[in-house]
């Protein structure tokens, strides 16, 4: 069996690593070179994608955001798992909605706003405050904006319509205005689907997020009620899409209710932890589903947390001491705020992951692993 | 941290899938064609020993039957973990036996034999029946005889004279006769010592041989009392070695006591079902002793087994459907009895594991899983 992965990132390189036990064959497409390469010695190259895609059975994605001209190669191929109206959904906001919309599931009250007008007509039905979300490229907190007060509103749309003008996109871009969710918690949950419609979900994922971006995960299998309200969702949303593979989506907590805040049609960062927590992790089961091998069980093996490593390329050994600690680097270079690697924790139960993570955390640099710290002591 | 591994076979495979998330670049030294090459993808090469050498900062092993010549250039470096003593103490039984002795470790009463005269000896000091087994390049059954009766004697030591006479090896041929232990089951152990001595060993692994070469092992978590010997005997012959890396020892039980049958200076075949049922599994922690990490914990997870899928490239998919069954080819071509891959099975506890591990095996062709089912069903 041999696979492509389109992006050629961390997550392509830990599809790799979880494929090779079952002598699955993995390259991966460098959209930046528009180079077919081998994820885990990305110096060694394949050629272009018309190789990559005559080498592969399957093709899948490690990201959202690419261009509609490569995916609709891939597609026209027919071996492209997800298809690439799940990939394009997954990277654009409008499509999102409408999905979540037509798949009955429950998110944030919102306009899509590309004009003047829109946005004049967006403030008059909704109630502050708002958040407004890039529709296209938009993740890890980069092209958006809060609307707290009515008087920001002016400035705001200037912002707002400059980065909409500046797009060159051919899908053009507008934001999503939404009523920003007074949320609890965020949540996660990662789940699979096979080419048979057969679902499988994950353990919930509690996240915390520092500078936008997701620093700490922790799934301990609790929450029964959140749980069964996230697997619904997740079926509607992966069978409205005929979906194939590893699909992630976001929550926001209110209360006892979950609204679907954003979904990642891919392995997703919040599902890291099911590397050392889950019967079989994301990175396997997404490639067992694009290879149409029976899917793995998602059950929690033992509760564990993750911690991101972001724009540091060293840790303390030391932490290496404690029990169920494990380092996962991606092997890429240093640069400020990019995913370097994540550090895994886990315990028999949720009073000892908490006590091993309080361990960890104590020995990392404040400075490098920013909030991490005090997230960490207020868990219970 | 660069790791020049000698040996490019399956161990060195799995050595490199645990180094990868380290960040510990792993390149193995194939002592057939006499290239370093991609222990992950064999056909990329990166020239020849004195290469290798130079790249690494540390140089381990996958197998123990090394030219000596390769081990002492290797040593020479500095750079060699475990000594080149501890491996070639792996590859000859006569050192092995002096080890356990001087070491104070209970093993197999034996002599050691080259000539006729040493062959009559031997028969007038030990009890039948006796099992001959070669001191040099002897593992998986071969270079073994059996001698129960007497009147075998000639024609066993005409073909042991003949093998002693062929090889050609500069350490010379010999055999070592050991009384044969009536033993109720073969078990092993797998641990790790660091540079600064600290030692781990994990659960003690019930074996099942077929034909000579493992088929299934098995580790529960039973047996404190045979825990705690194997144990102490890991840490003597551990420590008289200084040895560094992961270390196996096989021992026959007979009742509530363990003889040490053989060792093994490296990560072993019986600890493969560390990968899915131990905090840190034995590749990583061979890797973080030969890097200078801090060891992991060896504590179990849960209840898992392994079974060896040997001269086949195939087995049914359906396998994966079972909950916690983890495939693990080696990307090996087919050949007779080679080992091609392994499959893991866990349980929550021991009874959940039996049941798995049952209809697993119930879902293997006899034809290639011989004595496999039969081992299984009598589990308790």
């Amino acid at each position: 069996m041999k696979v492509l992965v389109l992006g050629a990132g961390q997550l392509a390189r830990m599809m790799a690593l979880a494929s090779k036990p079952l002598n699955i064959e993995v390259r991966a497409y460098d959209v930046g070179s528009d180079q077919v390469v081998d994820p885990l010695s990305p110096s060694v190259t394949f050629g272009d994608l018309d190789a990559g895609i005559a080498f592969a059975d399957s093709i899948t994605a490690e990201f959202e955001h690419i261009s509609h001209e490569v995916l609709d190669r891939c597609e026209d191929s027919g071996k492209l798992f997800p298809s690439s109206q799940s990939i394009k959904t997954g990277g654009d906001r409008r499509l999102e909605k409408s999905l979540l919309e037509q798949a009955n599931v429950k998110n944030a009250t919102h306009h899509v706003v590309a004009t003047k007008a829109e946005f004049d007509n967006a403030l008059k039905h909704l109630k502050l405050p708002l958040i407004l979300k890039s529709a296209l490229a938009g993740y890890d907190g980069k092209g958006q904006w809060r609307l707290k007060d009515i008087s920001q509103a002016d400035a705001i749309w200037k912002e707002v319509d400059t980065f909409i003008k500046e797009d060159t996109s051919a899908q053009q871009q507008a934001v999503v205005i939404e009523q920003m969710v007074p949320f609890d918690r965020e949540v996660s949950m990662v789940g699979v689907r096979d080419k048979n419609g057969e679902t499988k979900s994950y353990p919930l994922t509690e996240n915390h997020h520092t500078n936008g971006v997701l620093s700490v995960s922790l799934a301990t299998g609790a929450h029964a009620n959140l749980q069964a309200q996230a697997s619904e969702a997740f079926d509607k949303i992966a069978n409205a899409l005929d979906y194939v593979g590893v699909l992630a989506i976001e929550f926001f907590q209110v209360g006892e209710s979950l609204l679907v805040n954003e979904i990642a049609p891919r392995v997703h960062n919040s599902g890291h932890w099911t590397q050392q927590g889950a019967d079989t992790c994301q990175f396997e089961n997404h490639m067992r589903a694009v290879s149409q091998l029976p899917l793995g069980s998602t059950a929690l093996v033992r509760p564990t947390a993750m911690i991101n490593v972001l724009g540091t390329d060293s840790v303390p050994n030391s932490i290496l001491s404690i029990p169920s600690v494990t380092m996962h680097w991606y092997g890429k270079s240093k640069r400020a705020g990019r995913k370097m690697g994540h550090i895994n924790v886990s315990g028999s139960d949720r009073v000892e992951l908490l006590q091993r993570l309080q361990q960890v955390v104590s020995l990392l640099p404040e400075n490098d692993f920013p909030e991490v710290n005090d997230y960490v002591s207020q868990l219970k």
